[in-house]
């Protein structure tokens, strides 16, 4: 099996798994949970998101997150920033990275942004250009690359127009979401070999769901394909906010059991995320969806 | 990706998937679902078990089951059979295919058994034999094969000379199972490899657990040796019986769910699937866990 020997692990838990919770959680209990992740191995964890507390009052917290949190040096520290009042914000917050996002899928851009595919380019910019001149490095996410809820199928040659304007802009990194977690390997296969085609292949990350069981099946194909950075949120915390009980964000612990046998490195202990789950997970009303999470210590 | 063009799905849930469930279904409306899952386009179901009901009582009707159901011809219905009286019961059932079943590790034959591997034989051949001459096919399930919960790794070798008296037997297909849902697809590969280097390939097919999220992974690295045949119980039910509130068996849903997206030719009608499980579950006192079932109609 041709697979790479080492891989990048980026946690979006903090971020894209509590933003889909109903549950507020308090902010010093954040605080602890990202201070034991930073304990794990991790090198990146998106901490929050500088998204309007209107939207998202999960996350409205994020200045306070940002500066309480204990920093270790060789770990990234990310936040989402949607525009550039949030960048304000998130620079204020002094994190080390900002994420930018839009869609794939113009109907889904618009519902989520509330602005046109075209309409969202400038406002991208802007971030992506204060955030650097900041000495801020800049990742972008790209959602719905592989279904939308609304139109269904996104024709790759739109998606790839999209992202070489977000590279365009100045970005490193380029997240390749399957939002909605609708992915199969083949389709994996065929949309990644276009993405490495036209970009460079490290500047690639891919962001599945398991929504449908299918996203290890999926990060197979992306190490397959010679891919080493995924995200992942521990526990499959975030739910699938189109679908009540579903699962959302491919489960850190559920990612890292399979990397781990498959003898490829990542970093991250394994007891010490364990540690990590069961904390934030008894700061909430449920029980987390990950399978590691659901067998616990029984076998 | 070098795929099958079509694959074969033995669904195993009214005897897999139902003798791991703590409730009783009437005997009715196992026939009802049967007869439902006969109208799928599934080519095989595995509709009982010939255990003795003080073992497994959830299946303790097999031989009302079996007579209650209305066959359709170009449909495989086969039971499972652990010895010389269970034959008995199965042949007056007139089941198609006999199933035989040992583990290849010793601690879980025994507790599973209670024999050894070495005591296990005489008994299978004595069925294997019988069922011959009345003209039944037989398959065998070789469980463990990817980790034990009491022995843990499972050497290959052992394995291999416990399946090659098995096929000496006169079994026409093997089932190679990952009973705790421990394996990955590295190790997948690996085992497989092993397995069709001394076997015919067609003569192997692959019985995944998804109690660790890596069944669909696990799938697709056996699609791409070139497998072919795929166990599966619907709607994932059964449970892990090592692990309250963990998945077992493969959900048959979620594997179409793959298969379809991967142009892989099944035979199998996803909404009558869906409609077959969707009455099974109506007779249950919980939601069945697979990711099929927890979206419904949502997305």
């Amino acid at each position: 099996m041709h697979i790479p020997k080492q891989v990048t692990v980026k946690e979006v838990g903090p971020r894209d798994g509590l933003q889909n919770e109903k549950e507020l959680i308090a902010t010093e209990d954040k605080v602890e949970w990202i201070n034991q992740l930073s304990d794990t191995g991790l090198s990146y964890i998106e901490i929050s998101s500088f998204v309007h507390p209107k939207w998202i009052p999960q996350l409205g917290d994020a200045l306070d997150v940002a500066k309480q949190i204990k920093r270790q040096k060789d770990i990234t520290y990310a936040a989402l920033v949607p525009n550039a009042k949030g960048l304000e914000r998130a620079l204020e917050a002094d994190v080390d990275e900002i994420s930018i996002f839009m869609s794939a899928s113009e109907t889904h851009n618009k519902k989520n942004i509330n602005k046109t595919i075209e309409e969202t380019f400038p406002v991208l910019e802007e971030v992506v250009k204060g955030g650097r001149q900041e000495g801020k490095s800049v990742r972008a996410y790209i959602s719905t690359v592989f279904g939308c809820p609304y139109e269904g199928h996104i024709p790759i040659d739109n998606t790839l127009r999209i992202c070489e304007r977000l590279f365009e802009m100045g970005i490193y990194e380029l997240s390749i979401g399957d939002t909605i977690g609708v992915a199969n390997p083949l389709q994996v296969e065929r949309v990644l070999t276009r993405m490495k085609d036209t970009f460079e292949h490290d500047s690639l990350a891919l962001h599945f769901h398991d929504t449908r069981g299918t996203a290890l099946a999926n990060v197979l194909t992306a190490l397959q394909l010679g891919f080493t950075t995924f995200d992942s949120a521990l526990g499959g915390l975030g739910g699938c906010p189109y679908a009540q009980g579903a699962t959302g964000n491919l489960a850190t612990d559920d990612l890292l059991y399979m990397l781990d046998g498959m003898e490829i490195e990542t970093g991250i202990h394994k007891d010490k995320l364990y540690h990590a789950a069961s904390f934030i997970q008894s700061k909430m009303d449920k029980s987390l969806p990950s399978h590691q999470m659901q067998i616990g210590d029984s076998i």
